[in-house]
């Protein structure tokens, strides 16, 4: 995703501290106190501006939504969405999921999401891609259930499917063409963008 | 593929020994013998009219190659490309490959193609797609290597990724645009036909 220079990104960030959690190293094993609640966490990495989970946390008021998007410039552009609005459900993560264990505890992820990630095209940045085996090894500590990938990138798609299975993660779903499906589809920004100009791919699959 | 009501097919077969295998339940553990050396020998079920098992024994004279088609009016229409050459690496087998291991030992088979193979797009059907778990259980039994798979038809392409990790079934190689790839590939009368109306989809594995 381009990263504008979003002016006093910081500032902006600590004032929206009722959404964003600004510590989430102190939270680590304790979000279900921070949410009030046992309902399930769902977890997006690499939210960018937030249209998919926000969606989601409107529609489904029992399910907890964690937010983590690397760069605070991007961040904001989601809290902005919030402005006039409250969703107790729904919280942002400032953080590099390269450390993602050090702010979840085992298994307290329920459901996890990676949507149209950086495919990292060079050979030799593979290990940076969000399905590698390093990642996916990650995953199976935090997450419980599944964890649905989208992509519109061909060769990250082919790169993920070999991954997973060859790190014996189970396919629940698959779709080389998501959007051709009869059913309402919860997009991202990219996703409205791009679907247009070809394929949206999918895997749905659990560690 | 659509069938024509080739004439005399069945005797034009029976003139064609040299090249058919008649009798294949005699010749099961027994290929070698045919072939008369002890190079592998690769195998394709629903080899169509021919053109893609033909032109790999053309490339690849230590290389073994036995095509397997189920009707007889398909199979003359490949045994007519070969009326002026001699190819001892070639054999063509009538037979249905739901009976694959009454002709087949063992490991017998070193690698197996299955090329657009029919996508029974009815769900009351998908245990006669060819890379449903009844078959790739045979194809476990039989094949000691490797198993290349080419479609054109989404559905099946989702299905048989899902089936073939659901089986534990190991991907080596996977594409969602073979023909992007900037390598030379060997085609099937089928592909030559509808390559330019999408993507041919690949996916490469073992049991």
């Amino acid at each position: 995703m381009r990263r504008r220079n979003v002016k006093h990104a910081h500032e902006r960030i600590l004032d929206a501290s009722g959404l964003v959690i600004l510590d989430p190293l102190s939270y680590k094993g304790k979000y279900q106190s921070l949410f009030g609640n046992t309902n399930p966490i769902h977890l997006e990495i690499g939210m960018g501006k937030g249209k998919f989970i926000i969606e989601l946390a409107r529609r489904n008021p029992n399910i907890n939504y964690l937010g983590l998007e690397k760069y605070e410039s991007v961040l904001i552009q989601a809290c902005d969405k919030l402005k006039d609005e409250n969703l107790p459900n729904l919280h942002f993560i400032c953080f590099d999921a390269n450390h993602l264990e050090d702010i979840f505890d085992e298994k307290e992820i329920d459901k996890l999401y990676l949507n149209f990630s950086d495919p990292w095209p060079k050979t030799r940045h593979a290990k940076r891609r969000l399905t590698s085996e390093m990642f996916l090894k990650k995953y199976q500590s935090i997450v419980k259930e599944d964890i649905e990938f989208k992509t519109d990138n061909k060769g990250l798609f082919e790169y993920s499917l070999i991954s997973i299975n060859n790190f014996k993660g189970v396919f629940l779903d698959l779709s080389v063409d998501l959007h051709s499906r009869e059913e309402e589809i919860i997009t991202t920004e990219y996703e409205d963008k791009f679907s247009q100009k070809g394929p949206i791919y999918f895997v749905k699959f659990k560690l």
